[in-house]
């Protein structure tokens, strides 16, 4: 593959590719072998973390990402979108195309709920963050909204994966529950090899031999992302547990990684929401959680946005 | 969700409707309450197996789709597709889609892939069966195949799943290898749900924490789903082991359980193949562990297709 | 750790080590070089595969090692040895220390059961396979039985593992549902390198996210150690699936697959069986079971002992 | 079982028992119906969290125990000690049974290992925490140790959990890499039935598809066992990662879930270390490590001892 790196041309090869061929000996720069095919996300590439410039997130700064797993009213996400800008959080998360297991459960909002949220960004200024679950969606979504997210059970797609990397919006990207560390960054290759180099990692928890929690968050996996890679680390501690009584201690415990971003789910009324009611933050909640991770921030030298 | 079923309509709900709604009372027929979102494909709702017509797929009987991981060319295709005539398989697989985690590596023939396929049926007669990896190329594949395979990275993507549940082609659904039974299920509910009663369960391997084999074939779960489920059950040891050495003893486990289909990986020249060389067999490996199935097959009761 | 086989001397040292000594070079006849700490059990040490001379176990046999999870009293215990002398079994199992996980439930008979075990030897002639739990007991057990089974919990110790090389008494080692192969085989290296060569590996379900079953019975590490071991390989299919209806189609399963015995749970009245209630077969479906092994085993030219 | 708590008479019996038995009905005082074999862990039988006095462990609190993987010699041990005291940690550890799976490396110093240790509780005051591998030297770590560490591989070792739950010495039960949350909190179980009261709940990674990472830290499982079981819950990264570059990370993340302890390995010449080198700290990195703890403590409200 072949993109424009600014004004380079930049050229990725598999890495079974040792040295560069002769033909082209003379119009190369520089070039970099590299030991897999973890390459431009790889800090022997670029040791520098990358950041994205439009939302202020890069190295140092922590940002919050909060709202309802579901959109699912106007009345809903504007008591939602109230409630953050009072709490000084700018980035609003809301799914409208819910990747649910079953289909005999809600389905989400769809092209209405995009709507909804673009409302939001013209009333409050907030920046939003959305899901798309397959690529019948994906120009609707990249067209919405601010962040692109792809969701755990679609960060295979390469449909959608070539038309994040030819967008120009940035890209938060899960991790699937059953994917290793490598297909994860290899899956943010795909979109950083079109030209799209503003890629944010997000992990959410694998699936283990352990059921008495919905998943298991991977720290550990964090920690190796954080080391290996210069893309910016996403947490999101909701899914991973499943359950509200131990979110507020995973966040903190992210928070204290100093990671680039925390993902949140908070509800008006969690009890009533249409997906993953066991799981969102009411709104007191979060914001109770949400002032607790100030002193933890200071503490390991970050600054929440 | 609502079809026909026959001249009957069924209409599905969640399983957390547990009686008829006392307006619809005076037109409904018969109902089933089911205690989790396995419904149609539960031996509650239907209790003999399910098979697929226009391959002669069902109870008692055992095909074999077999053919390269990948279609590589017109001289590759033609060599097996010859071969597998001889040794009387009638369903020829290969893929022209690769969901391949990196980008640097190769990722299929696409649509010329899914025209040289088409003309091996008219040429031999073979049945197509070949993968769809995201939604951008359904429709092209529901076009040229007889079996459409949803592959297991694409198992949880609802555009495909719907497409299927619309068309009349049989499908074979591949289960994600961070997939539990559940959710495999559940993908096959979608199809079900929308008229399409063809849909055959493809077992192909789970990650677990062993990495000595490349995933673990989970023929736990084929008891699991032969006992609980009307579906015919496929399995496919060749991606579940990823190496060579395993395949045949696995493929003789699998058709001593009695399994209603085998998904075996051949190619002239394994060696040369352009993806997963290593758990390839050449024609005459393949053609040996064919043979050998035979007296299993007699043993357990199923004759092989 | 250093040990005769036969008459020679063998040395073993850590694979680390990859020339002989200087000075030790006079006195070294011959050496293997070792790639991982897979040593005495390896194929490149000794390619052709061990036995258990005494049990007539080898390649081109599958030993049946039947009887109840639990000794629990001498009627249960005759009435099960009665009939496995009468279905030609020669190898009776029955736990006498049970490794529950609570503490609330019964723990075994103990050093009774293990002499209720031995009756059943001279009364019937059957040979006897009994677990050892943790090293207090290990002296009883290796007194008392024909075969020591060391626990899935228990593998990992080093006194028993000890105990055990130091025994002339064939071993049944049980995998623990959360260890690698390489771990297990390495299990097997130390009752291998204090001079005991009769190690049997037996496969009984490892732990994984899927929980529709108990375990998932690792039939892809079996060809592993197949292929990559010279020590028999012995598959418990009861403990793996942890239900009664999926064990025949999982034993057939491992029959085709040519292993060197079967381990397989069978009381008198299962429903009243103080462990294990729900997996154990009745003596009828044992041998209705037992019957329909004979085809699959002459299919795949093994002989059933 | 029974045990005395306190002047008190403590019954437990099996989960399935769900009402006083008559007979008894007149002696009984009070009586708790558990859902689970989790019972006296339980917040539902004592909602307080249990501390351990003699450390001064409990709610508020987070104690460091450091010190080598392996104890080598009383030159290493010393100069740890010498450091630890410096540090203000108050809680030496070091290992003297390695439960190593190869057998052809190295297996610890044994009894010697012990006396180093207490010649180190003598000299400086530390209190001493290290761990038995199997039943064989049980008595002997009792009697030596301050703290007996039952180690991953051990914790279903009856024989061990029942002579701990006799000894009057406070217990840190690791979870195997392989165990659950329930048969974690059930091993504790067999400790407390026994009267014993000092258990802590150690977590240290868990076996998961991922292997980038040697364990994954299970924090999630964390959040689950604070807010379900009276026990003090310690972490410990270092064996987790398997990498020393994730350590500091992983420990702060540990310390903002307000955990009541911190195992962590330090060796002075981490390089050259006998066992785990590649995941022990040097005595600098440690104290760079141990010295942004506390601002993390304070931010979460916890007092680091």
């Amino acid at each position: 593959t072949h993109f424009f790196d600014g004004k380079k041309h930049v050229i990725v090869t598999s890495s079974k590719v040792k040295e560069v061929p002769e033909l082209l000996a003379d119009y190369v720069e520089d070039h970099f072998v590299m030991e897999t095919d973890i390459q431009l996300a790889s800090r022997d590439y670029r040791s520098e973390k990358r950041g994205i410039k439009s939302l202020g997130i890069g190295p140092g700064k922590t940002a919050i990402i909060a709202g309802p797993c579901s959109v699912e009213s106007y009345e809903q996400l504007d008591t939602v979108a109230q409630f953050l800008i009072k709490s000084g959080v700018k980035l609003l998360r809301g799914g409208c195309f819910k990747p649910r297991t079953s289909p005999y459960t809600f389905q989400g909002l769809g092209l209405e709920g995009l709507e909804l949220l673009a409302q939001m960004r013209e009333k409050y200024g907030l920046k939003i963050v959305t899901e798309v679950k397959d690529s019948s969606h994906i120009a609707d979504v990249i067209a919405h909204a601010d962040v692109v997210q792809i969701g755990a059970k679609a960060m295979y797609d390469h449909s959608i994966l070539r038309a994040c990397g030819q967008s120009n919006k940035p890209v938060l990207l899960k991790r699937g529950f059953g994917t290793t560390l490598q297909e994860f960054v290899q899956a943010a290759e795909f979109i950083l090899s079109q030209g799209n180099s503003e890629v944010m990692l997000c992990e959410r928890g694998i699936r283990t031999f352990e059921n008495k929690t919905r998943f298991t968050l991977d720290l550990t996996g964090v920690a190796f992302l954080k080391h290996h890679t210069n893309l910016p680390v996403i947490v999101d501690p909701s899914h991973a547990i499943g359950y509200r009584y131990g979110v507020p201690d995973l966040t903190r415990a992210a928070m204290a990684m100093g990671v680039e971003g925390l993902l949140l789910e908070t509800h008006p009324k969690p009890e009533q929401a249409l997906s993953d009611a066991a799981q969102q933050l009411s709104l007191e909640e979060f914001e109770k959680l949400h002032q607790s991770l100030h002193p933890v921030a200071t503490a390991v030298g970050q600054q929440i946005i």
